[in-house]
């Protein structure tokens, strides 16, 4: 039997999670939690890169995005959940890591820079936000992931890594560390309600796993549709129209939404129709999560014995690593 | 009684120790050593900063400054030598660091701006050397140093530490970080054989006190003294003169040796003789540094015993540290 390969993934605990990360990446790490040996790391450390002066909400959604994992069916006995700032062989490895990147390697970095314009650092930029994708190689290296599910707009990311793990390797004459590729996500990016490209909890454009029925269909009659279909007479346009976007995406019935898009583009068809089709499929999406997610935050003592333990192997795996990066760098006394 | 005072002192294990270290920080760290408690520290992780494609020569100069400390006196009953590598912590504490000091402010450091110049980094500067003083300031405060014994030129990284201890203790509304202040070294720097303004290894201009009878009396007679003063009847210049700047500090009579300064500017006294008797005082400083350092090391692995010794305490300190860091940023889960 050919060994696991070994996918590292994860979120930063600034909020909940919400229906754009179901179909980008928590569905694939359920489809994936068999076939690989996963670990799904929740970045406290790197989300106070930008949240420093806000550690309180990062404490608090450590608990909000364990509850989605497992609300959504990562199963903790195939998949090593475990949460970054426990680990501190990742700083200790990010620091070996430094010295191996310019500062101008950094900089150019088209992620980290075009995250620094949406931040509006400007002049401010904290020293551990440019460095973040070095922490961040620390954090798949670690584990000797050869996989990494990302978003393209995160590639950058994996090159970095990569040029660390060559780099590293070639210095220190070892092949302790393992070079990575991007496992690209089997659903593009969801649209935000307000049509939007990105669903993302900053924008105020998402629908949450944890989203109360009465705020699910809430969200869904406020969604983006066609600005010039005024009457339900009107034709209306299909393309950028965020209900036939989801439609698209969860409608398992495809048929029906063909003959709907025709429908609506020849006039006829209402909004609020169309809507009500979608609330009705969400719902049917999101209620067993919800009450999943119910169940398990009655109590958090729970969740956070499933944090702990997945925290204490993963651990162990990083302080393995770390003993090889301590010999191959001589520093063993 | 009073607590003890802490404080943090160390070098990069970069070479062995010379006279410059001697007079400048080694002997009063003897003197210390009773009164206060002190941290010694081997500082590898820095010296790869710039040494990160030789991780040998840090691994033997581990043992050589080790050696050197054990010779001049300091006693790891009283001062606790620790090795920076072997303490994860501090690489922890130094990611958390990172975010509150931005990158400009990095830039602005005059201590390694003229380290940066110095070193020729030019576009090529790696991010582990630009951020080292957050990493010395995460070394400070994990003892809780208010102390720290360096150069004036060293004085913009006691501020850059206490603007991180006022920054952490601000945000996070706690006081477990203390800030530090410099200790002044009681002897200004010692100038080297060749009349620099300093004594260095990289320099080529330095007496170790690991240096045999017969390399010490080379370099003494090498010594810079007054370039025009070419025959012992010329009348020759005092300052300047290296042979007279170190018989100022190691002759304790103070009367010849104002003696021979007149007689030396007024002229017939040879460079020969001066050196001659400069070679003796230096002798009979560095022959029982010497003898001791031998007895060490013919079994290293004692010297060892005490590094792992004094490592172990100094990680249960800095632990200890850190979980008041981690309660006081919310990271305690």
């Amino acid at each position: 039997m050919a060994e696991k390969k070994i996918i590292l993934t994860g979120d930063r605990p600034t909020g909940p999670l919400h229906l754009g990360h179901y179909v980008g990446s928590l569905q694939q790490r359920v489809a994936l939690q068999d076939s690989c040996t996963q670990y799904i790391l929740i970045a406290d450390v790197q989300a106070l890169t930008d949240n420093f002066d806000n550690p309180q909400k990062v404490h608090e959604n450590v608990l909000q995005v364990a509850l989605d994992y497992l609300a959504v069916g990562i199963d903790p006995h195939k998949s090593t959940i475990c949460i970054q700032s426990a680990i501190p062989q990742i700083a200790e490895l990010a620091v070996f890591y430094l010295n191996l990147v310019t500062v101008n390697r950094l900089r150019r970095n088209p992620t980290v820079k075009a995250e620094i314009q949406l931040r509006g650092f400007g002049e401010s930029l904290p020293a551990g936000f440019l460095v973040y994708p070095v922490h961040q190689a620390a954090d798949i290296t670690i584990f000797k992931a050869s996989l990494v599910p990302v978003g393209e707009d995160q590639y950058p990311m994996i090159e970095q890594t990569n040029e660390i793990v060559r780099s590293f390797n070639r210095i220190y004459k070892t092949d302790v560390l393992v070079e990575a590729e991007p496992v690209k996500a089997a659903i593009p990016r969801l649209p935000g309600i307000d049509g939007k490209a990105k669903m993302s909890k900053s924008l105020g454009n998402a629908i949450f796993l944890s989203d109360s029925t009465d705020e699910l269909a809430r969200k869904v009659m406020a969604m983006y549709t066609d600005p010039d279909h005024i009457h339900v007479h009107d034709p209306g346009k299909v393309e950028g129209n965020v209900v036939f976007s989801y439609l698209d995406l969860f409608d398992s019935n495809k048929d029906e939404v063909t003959a709907l898009k025709e429908h609506y583009q020849r006039g006829g068809l209402g909004d609020v129709a169309l809507k009500k089709r979608l609330i009705e499929i969400l719902e049917a999406l999101i209620n067993p999560i919800r009450a999943r997610r119910a169940e398990f935050a009655q109590d958090p003592s729970i969740v956070m014995q499933i944090l702990h333990q997945g925290t204490d192997r993963a651990r162990e795996v990083a302080e393995r690593t770390m003993a090889q990066v301590r010999t191959a760098m001589h520093l063993d006394y």
